[in-house]
């Protein structure tokens, strides 16, 4: 079949002083923010930098009940996720699911930054929480 | 200062078994492997895969007592580290020096497929492994 994925759209990085942080990617690598997003229903805050055609996303928890904030409690900070950019969710979810992949979306839902999004279980691919991205690129 | 990365040159991702993994990711993805390396000083083999204009990047430990082996018995598989693409590793090196970023490579290295590589430590940015990488780009 032919390829699913257009291209990384992301790579999250669950850190514990988000502010901290963007200041620390803008001193040492010259990165500014290109967006920055409360987004409720993932319970995290969200600050994207553009790295060439993928963005680097910075995430901090909204809480210690959250995801990412227990993520953090656990392992603490560092990589969280990967976002691969898809043509269409829905298709992909569908090619996923006929191939046996365990989903966290069974269909797509509205993502930060005008996006569609859905994501898959890390059991799905060896431990690696995937993000599937459609919309809103970052060239 | 202008930016220091010019691309997400792959994200490296620590299987447990590399052909399983390289086989899941063709028949769930539709990724075909562009290359594969064993890479003695790094203790590991890895399989590249093409995605837009980065790579992901299966690693499989050459032994229980190599730097991704160490990861695998304490995490299990999943997202291990981030290559950024630079135009130059030796001043991106003295410019994270003298922002006080901690590294692991002082100086610059051969890495696999023809690159030039260093690694900072996980202790620069947030607890996430960066490898610097220039040349041989995806694109």
């Amino acid at each position: 079949m032919s390829g699913l994925l257009t291209d990384i759209d992301h790579v999250g990085i669950a850190v514990e002083d988000l502010d901290a942080a963007v200041a620390h990617y803008q001193r040492t690598l010259g990165l500014d923010p290109v967006h920055r997003e409360v987004v409720p229903d993932q319970g995290v805050e969200e600050v994207l930098f553009h790295v060439g055609s993928s963005f680097v996303q910075l995430l901090g928890a909204l809480g210690s009940d959250t995801p990412v904030g227990k993520f953090l409690a656990k392992h603490g900070p560092g990589l969280h996720h990967i976002g691969y950019r898809v043509s269409d969710v829905a298709e992909a979810l569908e090619r996923l699911k006929a191939n046996g992949v365990p989903l966290i979306d069974e269909v797509p839902r509205d993502g930060p930054r005008g996006t569609t999004i859905a994501f898959v279980h890390p059991k799905g691919f060896d431990g690696v929480l995937v993000e599937l991205v459609q919309g809103n690129e970052a060239t």
